[in-house]
């Protein structure tokens, strides 16, 4: 049997972490894997010099993931097609505003036996549709893809601390193959097979994390209040996946990609954080605060809460998810922070007995 | 129909704040309960005057619950018998230790239409079986007894922030009666057909928030590891309820009693912060610690560890619950803090692809 070729792409600080893991298991099972792990880099020019010969030379990512040494058989490459050809495993990493022309550029040109994940945490909207990231890739790519997600905040894993993360993928040898490349000892795996599921934690506990930062920076309560809303957060999460996938399996919301993502973020994670200054800082916009804390990243959580907004009035359910209205809301400036609560006080969730 | 009379036995800073819960709603529905509310006080002598005479001249609780002042229709009764003659609805609110006394003297003594409630988060092993407090509720004084739990740190709800309780209670009628005993506006209430679940997850939650410390404390990892360990205690609880209640319902794990008070207690509760104490100072027994940091009350969690334990070596089940095992030996010492994580790192849960 030929060996996998896998490529990573995306060379943020999640897909130079993800590229460590597999470059670590590339080499642990050299009779499975071929050694080299390709890294799509986008190209950018770092003190003078392309940030993909910085990352082929001194195996760390200056710009993303400073002080930590990669492993020297991650091969990084600025050009798309040449990161990709010929790889059986390609796992997408990268702002999800980027995945429609990545797939494009791709296109017809990828192995017609390589199977895709997605690591992104968020969704679109197509013509007020609900569509994954993992549809768009396999609809483009016309190749299988599965979906990583868990409480796996960067700088914990590249650290070793010890956390766990969750495979979505109905198909049980590519589970295999997905957690052989992902797994250490200090990165448990666990399989499930309910992709959509995987995938929509992933996005919709941002979400939540937003609602938890609102709570700390408004200071309307305490670690009660703070469980509470994390708690009716979660069981709005349950009821998007159960209203719009169907076979969701409610087993996967005990998993990593569900309630330690959920926690970890909504303690941790940086949508809590900017959400906890935006409670306190009302003269400035999200954009501003974004540009100051986050050193040219995005929040995924706002963007999310947009989109989830947009399917409910769509359908009429907003009223049924009152955190994610709420959320949205808030976060846009419709509704003050003062009421944010307000607005979960009233959860249908208590008009049952 | 007669009015419902309501006495609250036991009046620490729980039992202080649920008979001014139950005060407020006597008042709102004066076509159901009797305005006055019972609180049985166990005796002391404060600053030379006696703790019952405090709370009914000055309507606060100056020994456990300071500043804060209670509704005046709570008659504060020194003598058990006394506060529960003649009560159609008893709650019980103290040290687990007293509750086999307490049960004794009350024996043939309540009202045989009674209905009885516990909040006590806790367990007992009887010729090494588990056995609920509601059990031994039911079997001394013959009346059904239910269960209030949830994510209800007394500090937070005596502010009136808002938060979230879960009954138990299997029968209809006597859930529609606790909740109008005992919900506000901004203490939400969800009843659950599902008694046992819900005693058993607020004694359980108490070892996963040691859990939680013991990884603060040892700064073994940051959000993503707490996270996780959270998550895997979560499943432990799951498992263990399966295990020694089959008809436990798998819904009830997302309410207040289950996931919330879990997150609340794993970031807030005294549990997690004694044994984040317990990590640092390897020299002091767990005794001393909750001398120094708990002005006299007591640590649920290592006695329920305990409990577990014993229950779960009886039946050569101690390998399946890492979590559980890991948490009792490291607070009775007999493994260093430095090992607890080792213990859970190859968790079972890991093993399933």
């Amino acid at each position: 049997m030929s060996l996998y070729k896998v490529t990573i792409i995306g060379s943020g600080n999640w897909g130079s972490v993800v590229a460590k893991l597999a470059a670590v298991n590339t080499l642990k099972y050299p009779s499975l894997f071929d050694y080299k792990v390709y890294l799509y880099v986008y190209e950018e020019i770092v003190e003078g010099q392309k940030l993909s010969e910085i990352i082929n030379t001194t195996h760390v990512n200056v710009k993303y993931l400073k002080g930590h040494i990669l492993p020297d058989n991650i091969v990084a490459i600025p050009d798309l097609f040449k990161a990709c050809v010929g790889s059986d495993i390609l796992v997408f990493v990268l702002p999800i505003q980027f995945i429609p022309n990545v797939c494009y550029q791709l296109r017809y040109r990828v192995k017609k036996t390589a199977i895709a994940m997605t690591m992104i945490k968020g969704f679109n909207v197509e013509d007020g549709r609900l569509s994954l990231i993992s549809n768009t890739i396999r609809r483009e790519l016309n190749v299988p893809c599965a979906a990583l997600m868990g409480a796996n905040i960067a700088e914990g894993v590249i650290r070793e601390e010890f956390c766990e993360a969750t495979i979505g993928c109905n198909d049980l040898q590519h589970s295999e193959i997905f957690k052989k490349l992902f797994e250490t000892k200090y990165f448990r795996i666990r399989c499930v097979p309910d992709e959509e599921t995987v995938e929509m934690c992933g996005a919709l506990k941002n979400v939540i994390a937003l609602a938890a930062g609102l709570v700390d920076g408004s200071r309307a309560g305490s670690q009660n209040t703070k469980a509470t809303i994390i708690r009716l957060g979660f069981v709005e999460m349950i009821e998007f996946c159960k209203r719009y996938f169907p076979n969701t399996r409610l087993e996967t919301f005990f998993e990593s990609c569900a309630i330690a993502d959920l926690i970890a973020s909504s303690y941790g994670g940086r949508n809590r954080k900017v959400a906890e200054y935006f409670a306190n800082e009302p003269e400035k916009t999200l954009a501003e605060l974004e540009e100051e804390m986050l050193q040219g990243q995005k929040l995924q959580g706002p963007i999310t809460a947009a989109n989830i907004y947009s399917i409910l009035e769509r359908e009429s359910e907003v009223e049924k998810f009152p955190i994610f209205r709420a959320v949205h809301l808030t976060m846009i400036k419709k509704i003050p922070v003062s009421e944010f609560m307000l607005c979960v006080q009233n959860h249908p969730q208590h008009s049952i007995l």
